[in-house]
C-alpha cells in the first residue's frame, strides 16, 4: 500500500504544533528512551527503569480480577474516585496525616500520580507563575509546569562532600537561603519529592519545618511528592509535610499505588489535601482525563484495605533493603562510593573513577550530552548492566553536578540483582 | 478530629487557582453531577448516563485476567501504547482507512478518547487559536479547548423542520456555508463528531465532503471523534473523514475500547493519524499521563483481534437495534416525537408537550436552567426515567435550541428499558 501512503501534502501547509512543545524538554528524546531496551543489548539487565520486574502481590492482583467479574466497576467510575478507595485511602492516610479526611472533599483518585500533578499544575498556575523544584527533580516536573504556562526554578540538592567516606542520602543538603533567594513575587508553588528520586533522600523534620517556613511566609503551595512513602528504610522517620503546623491548608500530599503494590502500569495514584487544592484540581482532572480506570481502583483499594493485617508494608520494606544490599555490597567490592538511600528504590554511583576511551562507539544519542551519558552506556554495552545518566535530572545549567552519578534501580528480584552485582564486578577493570 | 480539622489559615491567603479555570464551564456544577444516582430516587432508571449496565464480553475480560497474572502487563507501558494493542489496532482499522498504519508513528493509545483529544489540544493549540465544534456538541469538547488556550466557535446542528412526522438523526443538517463564515485567520482546528452524541446522526459522505474541502482550503486540522463507529444501524454507511481524497495529512481519527467493549470504565482510545499530528501528540500525552493502564491495554487488544472472527460487532449491533426499538416504541405508543438515531446509543425525545407545574419541588440546581433541566427533573421524579436534558450540548447563547429535547440512553439490557418504557407510558399523563 505505499502508494496510498504517500503523502501529497504540501510540506509547507503542515499544520504547526504548539508553541508550548519547544519549552520544557517536551520533544527532546528523552533518557527513558535512549537507554530502552530494544537500544541495549538483548541480554543487558535493565536497572536503569524504575518498574519491578516481579508481579504486583496474588491478592491484590485477585481483587482486580473480582473486579472484572461484576458490572459497575468495568464503567465509569465518579472523577473523584470509586468511593471504595476513597474510603480506603481516608482509612490508611488518615493517622498518618493526622486527620479524619473528608472523603467527598479532601481525596482525589487520579490516572497515576503523574497525572494528578499534572492536573494540580493546571488548576493552579497562572502563565508565568514561578514553581521553586530541587535539582536534581524528577524529569516528569519540568514539561508538566511549563505545558501548564509555569516557570520550574532550581535549587541544587548539595552533594556529599568530598570528605565523607560512606555518604547516605541525607549527605545530599538543602541551603534554606538558596531556597528563601529563588522566592519572587511570582512564585506560586514549592515541590518537595521525600522519598526523593533519584537521591533516595528522606527529607528530615528539620528541612521540612524550613521549608514549611518560606512556605508559610510567601503564601506558597506545596506539592509533596511522596510516592515512595512506603519504601523508607533503616527505622527512618519519614515526615509529611502536611502534618507540620499550619501546612495542611497549603499542602497536597500525592501517592501512587504503582509504587505500593508493585504495579507501575496500573495508573492510580491520589492526592490528599484541603478543599480549596482539592476543588479546582478535580474540575481540572475532571476534563483531562474524566476519571481514572475502575477495575485496578478496586484492587488498590484491597490492597490499602488489607496491607495493615498482612503486614505487606513492612515486609515488602524488609525485601527491599535486601534489594538494596546486594547491589551496594557489589558497589563496596568495587571500592566505589555510592549514596545509600534512605528511601525510594535508586542507588546514586559515582561514576567519576569509570574510565572508557573516548572513541568508544558512542551512538548520537549520547554524545553532545554528559560524561554520565557515555559512562552509562559504556557500562550497559561492556558490563550488560543498564543504569540512567543523572545529569538528565538537572536542568542545562547545573548538569555537571549530575555527571558524576548514574542511577540504577533496586526494584528487581534477587536473582536479577545477583546477576548484575557479578556483572558489576567486571567493572574492576575500567576503574581509574 | 475535629479540633484538628478547624482550619487556622487566614481566608484572604488562600492561594488563588488558576484563571483557565473560570472558563469553559470548568468550574460550574456538570449535568452529570446533577442528575447523578444520589440526587435521584433509589429506584430510578437511570437512562441519563451513557454507561452500560451490563458486562464487557467474557472473552474480553478474561484477557484482562489473564494480563494481571504475569509480570510486564503489570508495569509501564511504552507511552505510546503496548505494541499488542497499536498492532491489534492497525489489523483492525488499517483496512477501513485504506492504509498500512505505521505502528511506530501513526497509532496512539491514550488513557481514554477523552485525554486523547485533550492531549490533541495541547499539542496543536496555541493562545487564541479557534476550533469549530457543531452544536449540540459533547460538553467535555469546552474546556478541553479553552484549559488549552482555544476559543470554541459554534457551528449549528439544525433540527427537523416541523413538517418531518418521524425524523432520524439525518434530518438534522450542516449549513456549509455557515462553516465557511465560522472560520477566520484564527481557526486551527475544526471536530468532526460522527456518530454524533448526542443526536446520533451519522454524517454522510456529501457533508464530510464539505468540510474536508474547507479543511483543505483553510488547512485546518480536523479532529474526527468516532468513539461509536462501531454502533451505526440500518446499513447506514460510516464514513471516515481521513478516507477522504487529501485528508489523511490533517484528520486524526479517535476510538475508544470503553465504547466497543461496553468497558467505560477501562480508559483505553487511541488515536489515528499521520506522524505530523501523532508525533506531537505522543509529545503531550506523555508528559499528561506518561501511558495508560497496561492490563487494560492487553484486553483491548484481545477484543479488537478476535472481534472479526466472533461477528461481534455484528451481533453488538444487532442488541442495540433491539434496544433502540424498545424505547423508540415506547415513544411511539405515547405519540411524542424522537430523533431515530441511525448511530450510537442516545435518543433525543422532544418534550416540548410535556407539561409540568411550574411550582414542583424543583432544587436549585435545575432553576434557572433550561426547560429542559426542568422537565427532565420532573421525569425522572414522577416517572422514574432519569435522562440528560439538551441544552448543557450548546452554549449559552444557542442553549434555547437544545431545551426542546431530553437525552435517553439505550445502553442498558433489555430487562431494564422495557421497565423504563413500561414506566414511561405513564407520561402520557403529562402530555398538553
Amino acid at each position: 500500500m505505499s502508494a496510498i501512503n504517500s503523502s501529497t501534502q504540501d510540506r509547507s501547509r503542515l499544520i504547526p504544533f504548539s508553541s508550548r512543545l519547544k519549552e520544557g524538554r517536551a520533544l527532546a528524546l528523552d533518557v527513558w528512551s535512549i537507554f530502552s531496551a530494544v537500544n541495549l543489548p538483548a541480554d543487558c539487565i535493565n536497572l536503569g527503569q524504575g518498574y519491578m520486574n516481579f508481579a504486583p502481590p496474588k491478592w491484590v492482583t485477585t481483587a482486580a480480577e473480582q473486579a472484572l467479574q461484576s458490572v459497575p466497576p468495568n464503567h465509569y467510575s465518579h472523577p473523584r474516585g470509586r468511593i471504595r478507595l476513597r474510603e480506603a485511602i481516608k482509612a490508611f492516610y488518615g493517622p498518618q496525616l493526622q486527620r479524619d479526611l473528608d472523603v467527598e472533599s479532601e481525596i482525589l483518585v487520579t490516572s497515576g500520580a503523574n497525572e494528578g500533578q499534572y492536573s494540580v499544575f493546571t488548576a493552579f498556575l497562572e502563565q508565568g507563575d514561578e514553581v521553586i523544584m530541587f535539582e536534581p527533580f524528577f524529569d516528569q516536573y519540568l514539561p508538566s509546569v511549563t505545558f501548564n504556562g509555569g516557570k520550574p526554578v532550581y535549587v541544587p540538592l548539595h552533594p556529599p562532600k568530598d570528605s565523607v567516606t560512606k555518604p547516605t542520602s541525607n549527605d545530599w543538603t538543602i541551603d534554606i537561603d538558596e531556597v528563601r533567594a529563588a522566592v519572587t513575587p511570582r512564585t506560586k508553588m514549592i515541590i518537595v519529592n521525600t522519598p526523593h528520586n533519584p537521591i533516595g533522600k528522606v527529607f528530615t523534620r528539620k528541612e521540612l519545618e524550613s521549608i514549611a517556613a518560606i512556605a508559610e511566609e510567601f503564601n506558597l503551595l506545596v506539592m509533596s511528592d511522596e510516592v515512595y512513602d512506603c519504601l523508607v528504610f533503616d527505622g527512618k522517620e519519614h515526615v509529611r509535610i502536611a502534618t507540620l503546623p499550619g501546612m495542611w491548608d497549603r499542602t497536597v500530599t500525592v501517592g501512587s499505588a504503582g509504587k505500593a503494590f508493585a504495579a507501575t502500569g496500573w495508573r492510580v495514584g491520589w492526592l490528599i489535601g484541603p478543599q480549596s487544592i482539592i476543588q479546582p484540581t478535580l474540575a481540572a482532572t475532571t476534563r483531562i482525563v474524566f476519571c481514572t480506570n475502575s477495575p485496578l481502583q478496586e484492587a488498590a483499594a484491597a490492597g490499602l484495605e488489607q496491607a495493615k493485617e498482612r503486614k505487606f508494608f513492612e515486609t515488602q520494606r524488609e525485601e527491599y533493603t535486601e534489594r538494596r544490599k546486594v547491589l551496594s555490597d557489589a558497589f563496596d567490592e568495587l571500592g566505589l562510593k555510592y549514596t545509600q538511600p534512605e528511601g525510594s528504590y535508586f542507588i546514586l554511583l559515582d561514576i567519576s573513577q569509570v574510565k572508557f576511551p573516548e572513541d568508544y562507539p558512542f551512538p548520537q544519542s549520547v554524545l553532545g550530552r554528559g560524561r554520565d551519558f557515555r559512562a552509562c552506556w559504556f557500562i550497559a554495552m561492556e558490563i550488560g548492566v543498564s543504569s540512567i545518566p543523572v545529569s538528565e535530572f538537572y536542568c542545562e545549567e547545573h548538569a555537571n553536578i549530575g555527571e558524576a552519578y548514574a542511577r540504577f534501580a533496586f526494584c528487581k528480584d534477587l536473582d536479577t540483582l545477583r546477576e548484575a552485582a557479578k556483572r558489576l564486578h567486571k567493572l574492576k577493570d575500567y576503574l581509574q
